[in-house]
């Protein structure tokens, strides 16, 4: 990041010829002159060469998003005609490829100026460019499905990792490519197994498949973090220490739990600070976002303080935080906090992928054909073996059984990404001097899975003709069937005497509604039945969504069409 | 702001105490067991200090901000009881004087245990806090006024700074209070001289001063940075040098076009580029407010690059920038963009207050009695005096003349602040051994300026029954006859063969037209007559206003009001 791009500052034309440079200060006997124009930029480089990769990034997403123009129906005809050449590449290559691709062309660029390009330092991801991404998915995670699966979610997240780490690990070991401990083996398998929330966004957003598939691999992805986190660590200081007594192996078990648990009860305690803290903005709406992203950023930040799992601390945060913030903030300040995260989020998302490129031309590599091709064998082999056998186990207490179509698009959908190469960067050249060799295979492992199955998985998709997530026009009517079940089935589960989820779901929902919005949702607006806010919302939505579309004969209409049902809300 | 926070952060509660250490790399002998829970403080130190400070910052503006609990009528009765101690106080008190003496106390308990307390650092300042301030200035600039009133406002800031600087540096040579030489006199001069812009904005946003007050005085501090730039570094190399020529000056005077001129084109070449930038981004909604944002940003730094008026350079690029992005981008960017920057500029502003603060505890001061009463007598009398003079030429030129009064409120709101405070701060030690006392008599100023001043300004506008601001009703009669005006107007100056600023106006805006909005504005949307599009943001902006109060009552009434007037417009 901070590299010397003088020669990018030179390119941009910013850099006038005859000016006295700015080191005047030394030796100011030569220069008696005043300068009319000096040169300073040490003092400015670094916000400088900040924003400047920021821009790159920006109009990187600007010009690799064009592919749009080819699926919606083509309004801004001027426009349309610029970006004419890079659709048809865009449509089969997903854009975290194409954004791989420009980051080797910058990194050569860089290396054929006679620089070093810049590799992505550990801190700058985990502490920067990570959250903004985790944060985004964990605000907008949709509760409902991710709460119905919670179960296979966690199997997958929790005994699925623990399952290709330990796979990999072992069966690296005895092949033995590189003469490795058994330890570094197993570390090795905890970085490379792990599913990449970020690689798995990039990918899936652009496919548009059904919720369920969606929400298991995005959900196990978010949550193998907390058990990513404790093998990391925990074979980290075991390859260090040499030898694993019993205590250790128990101790690493606690760890696990501390780690998950612990991270979200940080999230939770900044979650309830936030929305406390929203009661009172209303007289201050300028800055109620801040508090959204403040809160949880020191949520992640406070929970890797502890080495406890920053991710689950931020999803944690933004699901606790999320219901009450949005009884409580205005509009407008919704739609900053919305647009906000996705801004940041998928300008994260551009820079990693951007700067995986560049960390892949930078090197150091040291490449082992033997390690890197039994490597992606072990990931590939693991991921459908640990899929299939877990679902197998599953279905059994599914009503929804997943099908083999399901199960493939799963183990498929397993993509690898910059936090396995993070944490490979994070590994000390002491302790481990076959690092490089480890960095090589993890960014293969990476580009296999971004290139290969990210590439792939969209024409499979179609072919296996796999659901696609249809558009969600949520009616009233849905919404007051989907109640009247709920309580229903909460009902009949009272009535058995048979405690299931929907009970304690309906416990909750009184617990919150009795005593949690009370403390934490200011104003009258929590006295309105349940039904009439969500229609009320629903209009809102809706006239809002027409009077967006700018042009002035939408906006007759759109206040006409809103008019007679906003009417009948009225005399509610 | 890196300073260790160590202690605030177990003031927080965070940290839990029989955890064992993050050190145990170093000696892994001792600890072998596994740790279950480890702290790594270092790692998120920097992110986390900063957060905290922000969130610091955001807190105290929620508690100042309560004062409008008592303007407007209360409606959230839940919330209201809270903070009854503090609007009696903030009544009388400006915010800016409130958070100086937050800081004041924060700095105070840090010193009291027993660390150094931070100080408001120059390069900080410059580069993360001020530009957000000046962004959210230049970009909602009332551009009509300005333009009205820009030779008054120049001349202020222009001949009126020069007059402060050199009366100020001049006659406190002539009193020698401590033994100074020319030179640095008036170097002091040309940094205690300056109205600053921050000070302007956080008094005058209170005290709802009417247009032509409030663009005279704030217009004239933002104009002047240009002049206080070439003025420091020009004393600055004379005071180092030793010995001035007439070249010299005549290179001082060059200078100050380069730079004035220089930051405008800077700021224009960057805010075209937005201009255009944003014409692409029909597609990628998302990432629109960060074009927006970096583009600013990018202009500010490539002027300070050179020594350039960052100032100017972000108030032309957000001018230039702002009527082709808007008629871009969509309403939920524009909002995310408005709110961000309002969000940006009042924490920015609340943490320079506060760092001011931290720093005046922080020291070191060399008080001298003598040298910071003279300071501030004639501080008081140049600006009156510079005031009143240049009112008298101006007034001959004004077809609106500015009164008694009017004077009064101008001499008197020319606030002193942080930008004084910073480039004092910006001193070597070597080369003027006097810099401390420098400090301590601009912190006196500052402080002398923004709490007598700031705080008898309001009391002294009632009792004077200065004009205050009107609520800008925007009717669509009034667009209709300051067009039918403006281009009468225009028409007369082109009969009389006079061609005054209506005809140059007129020309630019056919021009924009015909070429420039053709170039910068994508899409259909401009073909629609100025006035049509003029009455469908009005009724856009209302029935958002309207829909905007969430209640469910307000929605009704809301769209149906709308929407007569909406199928009006349908019509047309």
């Amino acid at each position: 990041m901070r590299m010397r791009m003088m020669k990018m500052l030179l390119l941009l034309g910013l850099c006038c010829g005859p000016v006295c440079c700015g080191q005047n200060q030394s030796d100011p006997r030569d220069q008696r002159v005043f300068p009319v124009l000096s040169v300073n930029y040490d003092y400015v480089q670094m916000p400088f060469e900040v924003s400047l990769w920021i821009l790159l990034a920006s109009l990187l997403k600007l010009v690799s998003d064009e592919r749009y123009f080819h699926c919606d129906p083509p309004r801004h005809s001027s426009a349309l005609l610029r970006f004419h050449l890079l659709p048809r590449l865009s449509a089969v290559v997903p854009e975290s490829c194409l954004l791989i691709v420009v980051g080797l062309l910058v990194g050569g660029l860089i290396r054929v100026m006679g620089k070093k390009p810049p590799v992505l330092d550990s801190q700058l991801f985990f502490l920067c460019l990570l959250p903004p991404i985790i944060l985004d998915a964990g605000y907008f995670l949709p509760l409902r499905p991710f709460t119905e699966n919670a179960g296979t979610i966690l199997s997958f997240a929790v005994l699925g990792t623990l399952w290709n780490t330990f796979f990999t690990g072992a069966l690296l070991y005895a092949c033995r490519p590189a003469a490795l401990e058994l330890l570094p083996c197993l570390l090795f398998g905890s970085i490379v197994s792990a599913v990449d929330p970020v690689a798995v966004l990039a990918v899936f957003e652009e496919i548009h498949i059904n919720e369920l598939l969606h929400i298991l691999v995005f959900g196990e992805s978010l949550l193998n973090d907390a058990v990513t986190v404790v093998l990391y660590h925990l074979f980290e200081e075991f390859a260090h220490a040499g030898e694993v007594t019993a205590g250790d192996v128990f101790l690493g078990v606690v760890c696990f739990f501390v780690v998950a648990l612990g991270g979200v009860l940080v999230g939770g305690v900044y979650g309830v600070l936030a929305a406390f803290t929203s009661r009172f903005t209303s007289h201050t709406r300028v800055i109620e976002p801040l508090f959204v992203f403040l809160y949880s950023y020191m949520a992640y930040l406070s929970a890797e303080v502890f080495h406890l799992s920053g991710i689950m601390a931020l999803i944690a945060c933004g699901v606790i935080m999320r219901p009450y913030v949005e009884a409580n903030i205005s509009h407008k300040s919704y739609t900053t906090i919305k647009y906000f995260l996705k801004m940041w989020s998928s300008v994260s998302e551009t820079l990693i992928f951007v700067f995986l490129g560049v960390s892949t031309v930078a090197g150091p590599h040291a490449w082992n054909w033997t390690f890197v091709t039994i490597t992606i064998v072990l990931c590939l082999l693991s991921r459908v073996l640990g899929v299939v056998g877990l679902t197998f186990i599953i279905n059994k207490y599914r009503m929804v059984k997943l099908s083999g179509k399901d199960q493939f698009i799963v183990a498929y959908g397993g993509l690898r990404g910059a936090i396995a190469f993070s944490l490979a960067f994070l590994l000390s050249s002491d302790d481990f001097p076959m690092k490089d060799m480890f960095l090589t295979a993890i960014i293969t492992v990476i580009f296999f899975t971004v290139f290969v199955q990210g590439m792939t998985i969209r024409p499979l998709v179609d072919l296996l003709a796999v659901k696609k997530r249809k558009e969600s026009k949520c009616s009233i009517n849905e919404e007051i069937h989907t109640q009247f079940l709920e309580h229903l089935l909460a009902g009949i589960e009272g009535v058995c005497g048979h405690y299931g989820h929907h009970h304690w779901r309906d416990k909750l929902n009184r617990f919150n509604k009795r005593y949690i919005k009370r403390c934490l949702i200011g104003g009258e607006r929590s006295q309105e039945p349940q039904l009439v806010s969500f229609y009320n919302k629903m209009e809102l939505k809706q006239a809002l969504m027409l009077l967006e579309s700018n042009s002035s004969a939408n906006l007759s209409t759109a206040v006409t069409a809103a008019a007679p049902c906003a009417r009948t809300a009225g005399t509610h």
